[in-house]
C-alpha cells in the first residue's frame, strides 16, 4: 500500500531556467515523508522530533523530466523494508502521466545523541502492514 | 585531479535537531559544482545558464555522520566520466577527518528547450584532463 | 475583503531553536500572494511571470510570537492601495487566536527588462473591489 | 563603525526571472548577522544558540534594484541601538556602486523558553563602541 499526496510547483521552487531546482525536490520529499508519518503511521513529525529524530541516511533520486511552475505533482511513497532502526521507502512524482522523479531512501530512527534507536512497535506494525499489502 | 572548497555550516542549514537538514546539503553541492565550473572549467554558471543549462539528472548521497552549526566542511569533487552531453562526478564532504557525506551525480548539458546538447569542446578537454590526472 | 489561507509549519521551516526561521516566513508570504493572485485575481503567477513579473519592492514584518513545528497558521491578506504599477497589501498570520506576524509590502508589476508596467485592467478592477469592500 | 562582507549571488538564490528571490536576501542577511557576531562581537552564533537565541523581532527591507546571478554583493551592517535585550541594526547591500537593498531590523536576545534576556556585558560593550564610532 502506498501513500499519495499532491504538491503544486511554486515560484519559490523554480530556478532561472523556470524549472524546479533539484534541492527543492528534496524539501518536497521531506514534506511527503512528514505527511505519511502523520496520516498513515499516526506519528506526526512534530511529535517524533521532540525526543528523537528520523534523519535521512541515504537517498538516490533520478529526475526524468523537468517540472514547471504551476505543475501539480502527485507523489506516491511506499515503504519497502523496516529494520531495527532503519526504514526504506521508494517514491515517485508524476505530473499527469509523466514521471518526473523516482527515488529510494533510508530513514534511521535516532535518539537525540545520534545513536540509532529501535522504531516503536506501533510504527513497525503499520509499516509492515503497508509493505505486506503492496 | 579533484576540486576542493570549504563551506561553513550556517544557522540556516540546520534543523530542529541542530544538524544540517539534508536538502541543504544539495544546495551546498550545487554551490560546489558552480565553483568547480567557474574555477577549473572556465565556464561560470551565470554564463552557462544564459543560453543553456546543466540540470542534475540523477544524484545519490549517503550521509555518514551529522554536521553541526559552525562545522567547516571540506568538499572534494572529481569528475569521473564525460559523455556527449552528460557528466558524472563524485563528491565527498569531510569535517576534519570525519566523512560526512559521499555522493555521485550526473549533470546533463541541455538547450533551453530541454534537449540534450553536446558539451563545448573546452569543457570536454578540461574535464577529460581532470579525469586522466585522477 | 481579505484573502485567507492556511499553511502548516513544517520541519523544513524550523531552526535549531525549533521555531520558524524568519526567512521561511517570507517564502510562506510569497505562497500566499501566489494563491491570492490565482484565487481572487484570476491571474496565476505561472501565467504572470511568463512575460512579466511582480517582484516585492519593499516589505516590513513584525514577528510577535514564535511559531512551532506543527502549528497551523492562518494567513490573511488584504490589498490596501493599487497604483499604476504598484500594489500595497497588508498581511497577518495567526495560530488560533495568537498573532504571529504582521506585514505590509509593495509589489511592482514589471516587464522582463525591469521597467515598471501598468497592471492589467482586470487586476486593477478586482483589487479595487477588494479594497472598496474592506 | 560598520561590518562589511561580500556574498556572491548563486544559482540557488535566483528565481525564474533570473534575479534574487527576495526571501533569499533574508537568508543572506542572517548570514551577515552571523558573521558580524563571530567577527566583531566575539560570539559565534553556534555558541550563542546553544543556550539562548537571537531571533529577529522585526525587519523592513527595500529592494531598490534587482540582483543577478554572478553579482557580488557588498553587505554593510551597523548597529544603531542596544537596549536591555534588543539590538537594532541597519544594513545595505551594493553591487559596485548600485544600492540593491537597504534594511533595518531588531534582534532580541532570548532564553530558550522565549523570554527576553539581557545581552551579555561583553556584547553590549562592543556594540556600544561600534555605535559610538559611527
Amino acid at each position: 500500500m502506498s501513500f499519495t499526496t499532491e504538491i503544486e510547483v511554486r515560484f519559490k521552487h523554480c530556478d532561472p531556467a523556470g524549472i524546479v531546482f533539484f534541492p527543492r525536490y528534496f524539501e518536497m520529499i521531506n514534506d511527503v515523508v512528514e505527511d505519511w508519518f502523520a496520516t498513515d503511521l499516526g506519528l506526526p513529525f512534530h511529535e517524533l522530533v521532540k525526543e528523537n529524530g528520523a534523519p535521512t541516511a541515504q537517498i538516490q533520486a533520478t529526475f526524468t523530466a523537468p517540472s514547471l511552475h504551476g505543475d501539480v505533482l502527485t507523489f506516491r511513497l511506499a515503504p519497502t523494508r523496516i529494520g531495527n532502526a532503519s526504514l526504506d521507502y521508494e517514491l515517485t512524482a508524476h505530473c499527469r502521466d509523466e514521471l518526473r522523479l523516482s527515488a529510494t531512501a533510508t530513514l534511521v530512527h535516532v535518539a537525540r545523541l545520534g545513536r540509532s534507536l529501535a522504531w516503536p512497535q506501533a510504527i513497525r506494525d503499520r509499516v509492515s502492514a503497508q509493505i505486506a499489502s503492496a
